[in-house]
């Protein structure tokens, strides 16, 4: 049986639908909205549609814009000869903090994993190899993520830009900054110690 | 500086309004959303809007519904002579779910909280004091929250309400069903003693 009004229990399914959302929590969001003013529900109600209509893939990069081609791509002032290859556009916006960085970025919307049935083709592979053939590309940073799947890609990539012969390089393995050694686990401090440099 | 396009920062900042949503998981929500086939996010704009312009409060009680009266005040089939007053309308569902309860409800949408500066104006109490007026009830049941502002709203309506002279019960304190005597704490140990009945 239901016993909300039928309007809230849609709203309740609709919020449980959610990663990390689970029954309660859709609940007490969905008594939360019917406790906002109307026009803000409004507003929650457009920004859900427009960020779905609104939003596409860079056709260079394949980050998420709201343009055919996102700032970064566009911006004339960033290194056009290097590409940094991320498996989401959150690890971009990630880099894209530390400042450290002024290349051009390649976004792959995921990572292989056999597991989950995730094969290359599923990845915005082809997007890169054809930017590789297009465009004065030295270098490449495999910036996946440090986990069997981010790895898996890495190397795959690796393996299949080998022709073009480009600088391939992947971000260093290491201790965490501001972190005790003591607590880093046994496979980043080898890491670390495999990679280290001269000071 | 924001690095997602508008439309996906507008996003993030909506699911970041909600109570327990944090940036990062407005981030992975707003994602999530993107990630939807275009309908399914229709959908769920559609039943926020839904939820907040097709609800109302049920005239005679106050409960959330769809239609004037709500279903519970409507079914003749209930014990029209008792109403059980609570803070919100998830308390409610809560005792319907029990099935120990035929009567009526009476949804205060709050509790008397001076430090929140919640007084008894803030609540559904005028409402109720029409009721009793205007129905022949013979008790009420305070199933106010058992913390101090439930407590205080209850205690607050059983003093209104002496004049009327219905009889006006609580909830029973004692240890939940299925609990370990060890781990309850010393009040409701204390209250359960202090409540005890002859087997």
């Amino acid at each position: 049986m239901k016993y909300f009004a039928p309007p809230v229990e849609k709203l309740i399914e609709q919020f449980a639908k959610l990663p990390g959302v689970g029954h309660k929590t859709a609940q007490r969001l969905a008594f939360h909205v019917m406790s906002m003013p109307e026009d803000e529900v409004k507003d929650f109600a457009d920004a859900l549609l427009a960020a779905k209509s609104n939003v596409q893939m860079c056709k260079i990069c394949q980050n998420l814009t709201q343009d055919e081609v996102c700032k970064i791509c566009a911006d004339e002032s960033r290194d056009r000869h290097t590409i940094c290859v991320v498996s989401d556009p959150k690890d971009l916006i990630a880099i894209e903090k530390t400042k450290e960085y002024n290349g051009l970025y390649h976004v792959l919307h995921g990572s292989i994993s056999p597991l989950n049935g995730i094969g290359p083709d599923a990845l915005k592979i082809k997007e890169l190899l054809l930017r590789i053939a297009d465009e004065d590309i030295t270098e490449i940073i495999m910036a996946t993520n440090p986990d069997t799947e981010g790895e898996t890609t890495a190397v795959y990539l690796a393996r299949l830009l080998r022709p073009f012969n480009i600088k391939i390089t992947r971000l260093a393995y290491g201790i965490p900054v501001g972190g005790h050694l003591e607590f880093a686990d046994q496979v980043t401090l080898g890491r670390a110690i495999e990679g280290r440099r001269v000071l």
